[in-house]
């Protein structure tokens, strides 16, 4: 048994790539970095990582490569001349994309003899290495299984599937979760700003708020796999009625009112669609059925 | 010292009202109810609530009258014939509505010699009586001490300010918040839900990320209070780059889109505004200055 953490390359270092390089030196693991422009590299040769004068000797030197660029166009032009280095190899693809961009990846390594697990970040480069900051996997199970202790180095590893977009739909669907709650914390945020009342009073408030909605969202995503939707507590018609007050409210102070417009408009279409009397989860058969515009 | 619990009026039966009532008799409280259709008294009478005849009656009964009616119309139509009989007490409105019928509903009491808060319930009728939920109340602080320990039996008690319309400008922000966050985690559901992954398994993930997202709230309503927002972890031209790909694997599967490219549109118009380089926590300068529709 080799008690020697394995040797890992990074391909790609931007602040996430650099912050992952960091992280593995830090955990012991024989790093050796590569990045088209060369000047981002010296910071982490001397925290100790190998350099390569090619991706190709980046790739030579490890079993394990990692790869984080801008997009995947970018990734293919990293990788796609010295595709062949890569055989029998594995390839944790960290770039972010759509699940298409992973699928089409995942085929090409296939095709090459690359083991592929796509994988996202889901949180900032001074994140990286908190165990507590979510990454997710998605590809051959085996392949993840083989290389988890050295991913576990980088923050809390989740595998979600043999499909390999699912990372990149969680991250995007994550992300899309992230700027509603962020866009509505603003929003509301003016609104009792418009009051005098301070980001730093409203927010703990918000936050405390935030977790009895999650109670809300745990009950209801119940009722989504039932595909019912009981409206015990609250129906979306008395959420239809009481948003005409926030609407009222910040439209007479000067706020910007299209989130909350919309938010209407999408609870009277799952009203108009016989759901008034029921959870506002049955919003969801509306986004399913989306209006053709 | 007078240890046992004062005499409380409740006025408006509604689910809401009834809860409310069915807590304070819970809590040894001398309850006096009343509701304009008299088929909804007798289940609390049952549980020991005192009947009266008339509003003027249920208020003569109590030196606190709690109202939880559908909305400020409501209010009225059965107060204003007996505005006289509240004269000295203590009204608590429970009722719905916008910061400006607060506004209003505390000028009449004012000037009908009544001691006016305005409350807003931030739970639904079976969360009333659990000491987590939050109750909001505004107006004059010496009102609220004097009826804090009775308030504090319907769930935990967060005093405002002076200014009677916060409890229902606050109520209408977290209310705002969670649709937002709803709709946000509805699409999520939606975009992963068309790859098989069930709700179940999607939402503990996605209330793991909101932790990590009200992190965020946190740090940057420093930045909102201090209108400076650096883009040190990430900035809104680098969300509107991701965002794209929440829209086209949602719109590949057939999801409707209007939430993440309103979320779009704003990021752009933050990003045109000059704080393309800029944190998130920027977006709420957008949304002080609404675009002229
Ligand atoms: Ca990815
Ligand atoms: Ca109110």
């Amino acid at each position: 048994m080799n008690l020697r953490p394995p040797a890992v390359t990074v391909i790609g270092l931007g602040s996430m790539g650099s912050a992952l390089a960091t992280v593995l030196l830090a955990a012991g693991h024989t790093t050796t970095v590569w990045n088209r422009s060369t000047h981002k590299t010296q910071p982490l040769l001397d925290r100790g990582a190998r350099p390569a004068a090619t991706q190709a000797e980046a790739i030579a030197a490890s079993e394990l490569i990692i790869v984080c660029v801008l997009d995947y166009d970018a990734l293919h032009a990293v990788l796609d001349p010295v595709v062949d280095s890569l055989a029998g190899k594995t390839l944790v693809n960290l770039t972010s994309g759509s699940p298409e961009q992973a699928h089409e990846a995942d085929s090409w390594a296939r095709a090459h003899g690359v083991d592929y697990l796509d994988g996202a970040i889901l949180t900032t480069p001074p994140g990286v290495g908190n165990p507590e900051m979510m990454f997710f996997y998605s590809g051959a199970p085996a392949t993840f299984e083989a290389h988890r202790p050295t991913l576990a180095a980088l923050g809390d590893p989740l595998y979600l599937g043999t499909d390999p977009g699912l990372a990149c739909l969680y991250d995007s669907a994550l992300l899309g979760l992230m700027w509603s709650t962020m866009t509505g914390w603003l929003h509301g945020t003016a609104l009792v700003g418009a009051e005098k009342t301070a980001a730093t009073t409203f927010t703990p408030v918000a936050i405390r708020w935030l977790s009895a909605v999650t109670g809300f969202m745990t009950a209801y995503a119940t009722q989504v796999d039932a595909g019912r939707y009981p409206g015990d507590d609250a129906t979306v018609d008395v959420q239809i009625a009481a948003i005409d007050h926030l609407l009222h409210a910040a439209a007479s102070r000067g706020i910007d009112n299209a989130l909350p417009e919309l938010l209407k408009t999408i609870m009277e279409r799952a009203s108009a669609a016989g759901h008034g009397s029921a959870s506002y989860a049955s919003v969801i058969e509306t986004l399913r059925n989306p209006v053709r515009r």
